[in-house]
């Protein structure tokens, strides 16, 4: 938490942020990426490791996309997704409680 | 995100604690509370800055109560709440990318 209280603007982004995480599946995702080499991850590496439909995932993978924590890239037939660390840490950092 | 893939009950956990943060107007109280003198504060002094009722306030403040994140203590007429610094920054350690 700020030093200062959020505004009523600061507080709906970071909100809307938090949400996007606020899933257990997509936080399944997110450590599955962030475990694998690179931090970088194909659809095909990830629907058996959380037992869900390849759509499903995909789904949730957008999810994380739109709110800035994945990148996504289309390499041949797979996409591939990528930690963004500086959104994770900017998420971290907007909830660390101050000394 | 941990160096290994977070478990499905370790998500569970997660995801429980990072939804009663993922609202906008329990972001602010929890930054209202962080932001007062000794991290603690009054329903009194917290309903005029979010500009809503009593009783709607309370219910959030419950809902952060619940996940650890503030404590509540009656005295007098009032219920005061101080903020757990220890398990929002369990929140932020959860969420920091690895290096």
């Amino acid at each position: 938490m700020t030093a200062a209280p959020l505004t009523p603007r600061e507080a709906e982004r970071l909100a809307a942020l938090l949400k996007a995480v606020a899933e257990p599946t997509r936080l399944r995702l997110l450590s599955l990426v962030a475990a694998h080499e690179g931090q970088e991850a194909c659809v095909c590496d990830l629907t058996e490791p959380v037992g869900l439909s390849q759509p499903t995932v995909s789904h949730h993978l957008k999810v994380l996309v739109d709110a800035g924590l994945l990148e996504r890239e289309k390499r041949g037939v797979w996409a591939y997704y990528r930690l963004v660390p500086a959104r994770l840490g900017e998420l971290s950092a907007a909830l660390l409680p101050r000394a």
